[in-house]
């Protein structure tokens, strides 16, 4: 992205993949491991003999396994020193004849030749914070061959309405800041002769962003679902451009399906497939998904935006919902979103609307 | 410092400070607010008529404490956006004729006059951590009148041997993190035919480095302190240099007090004293310690250096202890410390030295 201190892009993001803590995390993710190894195993008519690239190899390990596939040669790109583990486990897995770990940022590596197959787990929280395809899209439009397939090859995001105890819990903390704050001024003016209180609004806007305001990881339980999940963004890996993503924006209705309980809020997460490309289908299509689920979640859970309070529903009221998401201004691998919502119950009868705003941190 | 870059710096260490909520951290600890306000309130002649510089003014609580003793002209220079913040305050305190709020990093900002006294709360964890008080040097250099007093005016760092039950638990959470590991290698083995043994070393490195060699942040209780403190650096704020403050070395004993018990590690802790200059002292000197303290803790509590495996003293052993500190190379507001160690038991007997490092993060 234009503008963006390298330095500080450093600082602030990559440094934490430079932790084989942080990798075997990932690696760690059997629902998440589970879809990239069948989806290369199950089509290995798609790496047989052909060049792959890995943008953002990490600890390697789709690279190795794309060469275990029976890939000619995989470029395993990878922007922090972690690519030295990478090139010791490509090595003792017997894989350095085919898989040439490269260390450096995807923007700035050049390779000796175009590819077949670009390989990547770029997904973030609420599958874009990290604004990592970014360097997907780059990769794919300097080194994939016009007849060349993404790995995975398209991408959803997903919304639905939820009930959750944390809305109660995050308006209690952000009431005991402010209770603790009044504690702290009159202190403050009593032994120290210094009134505070002219601060005590930037205080709790501050607060507010923070206990409020800030979507949240949660791990959802199916059942805190409750109406129907709409697709709010969907992205061809192949065709997609940085400004389909810069700025996203959806209607979508929902259906409450639960009888007589309580709008909290909204839950968000995506699913990827790994389809190959329509000349060149995947014999087996594969999916990963992030919905919420009792045994197979992900380490990326889903993110909640919570509406504070939560307001009554059941059965067959009718929710409007527009969503829109943008880059934060200080940080573009963050985001902002603004959501909007319009109940109609199951009366007939219209609430007022409301619409607030959320960071995603 | 040189070779930093600002944008990083910013993100690294600024940022935080931009908080309302870690402001209030600060103001609310009583043992270093009633420092300041009782060296400030107790030599109001030092501040009489005066021009004082209040580097890191934060909220500006020093610069309205400084003019309500009766200061001529308080400049307040803060860095980061709390500098709006500190200018409301000013003003809703009735001192906006007397406090000047400048935003700016200290090493850039000019003044229209040379000022009688320096007031800086820059003292990090172990003192020295952040090395904000290169900032006040770079202050005093420029801006004290040859006459002028520092606030505060030295500063000591204290060590001594202690005992602590972390020892034990910071072992055993490395231990769980490489059982864990050897779990994880042989999963991925098994269902993902990848071999990631030769990652065990360097894991293992790693989770070492944070688990056993990172300093900790810890509220000692006097009587886990098992042996006499020494200092080991002493600060003259009015003539200190950065060299003086970029490496540290000093070799001190210390003789076990306790009986029978287990030597841990050391505790690091810091005072300062506000003793204005020689030929104009204060007439009420202050001491802000953070010493481990039952009733008097700050928020700075100890920095605690932990040996593995711990050792049995008791009453009477000698310690002979060398201690070294450096800057990192990567942040050079973060410290790496390493301590050698020689036990003399009371029996005469001489226990084989060792010698260790850490990081202060
Ligand atoms: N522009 C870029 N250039 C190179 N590497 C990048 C990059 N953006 C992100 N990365 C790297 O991409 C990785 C994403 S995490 C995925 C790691 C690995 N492919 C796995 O599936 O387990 C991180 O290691 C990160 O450092
Ligand atoms: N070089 C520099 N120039 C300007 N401000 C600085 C600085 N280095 C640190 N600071 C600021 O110094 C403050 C230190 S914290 C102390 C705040 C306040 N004086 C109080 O006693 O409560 C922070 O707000 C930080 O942003």
């Amino acid at each position: 992205a234009t503008g963006v201190d390298k330095g500080v892009d450093f600082a602030q993001y990559f440094c934490t993949y430079a932790f084989l803590y942080h990798q075997k995390e990932m690696l760690s993710d059997r629902v998440r491991m589970d879809a990239y190894f069948n989806a290369i195993f199950q089509n290995k008519h798609h790496f047989q003999g052909k060049a792959v690239l890995d943008v953002g190899t990490g600890s390697g390990i789709l690279a190795i396994w794309s060469a275990q596939a029976g890939a000619r040669k995989v470029y395993a790109v990878e922007a922090t020193k972690m690519s030295e583990h990478a090139r010791a486990l490509v090595k003792a897995n017997n894989m350095e004849d085919v898989v040439e770990v490269i260390e450096g940022s995807m923007e700035e590596v050049t390779l000796p030749e175009k590819v077949d197959v670009i390989i990547s787990e770029w997904m973030g929280y609420f599958l874009l914070r990290e604004s990592m395809f970014d360097s997907v899209i780059c990769a794919r439009d300097r080194w994939l061959k016009p007849t060349g397939s993404m790995y995975p090859s398209h991408a959803r995001m997903w919304m639905a309405p939820i009930r959750s105890g944390l809305a109660d819990q995050k308006i209690s903390d952000y009431e005991e800041a402010m209770d603790d704050w009044y504690h702290f001024t009159n202190e403050t003016k009593t032994y120290y002769g210094v009134d505070m209180s002219v601060l005590a609004k930037p205080f709790s806007e501050e607060q507010k962003k923070y206990y409020l305001q800030t979507s949240l990881w949660n791990n959802l339980h199916p059942q805190q679902v409750i109406g129907t999940a709409a697709v709010v963004k969907e992205i061809d890996c192949l065709t997609a451009t940085v400004s389909d993503i810069l700025k996203l924006g959806s209607n979508f209705s929902s259906s409450i399906t639960s009888e007589n309980t309580r709008l909290c809020g909204f839950g968000g997460w995506f699913d990827v497939q790994f389809k190959g490309r329509s000349e060149d289908p995947a014999q087996q299509e594969i999916e990963l998904t992030t919905a919420p689920s009792i045994n197979n979640g992900t380490h990326w859970g889903q993110q909640v935006f919570l509406m504070h309070p939560p307001i009554r529903v059941s059965e067959g009221d009718d929710l409007n919902v527009s969503f829109l998401m943008n880059r934060s201004e200080e940080n573009h691998r963050l985001m902002e979103v603004e959501l909007g919502c319009e109940i109609k119950q199951n009366t007939g009868k219209l609430l007022p609307a409301f619409k607030k705003k959320f960071f995603i941190e």
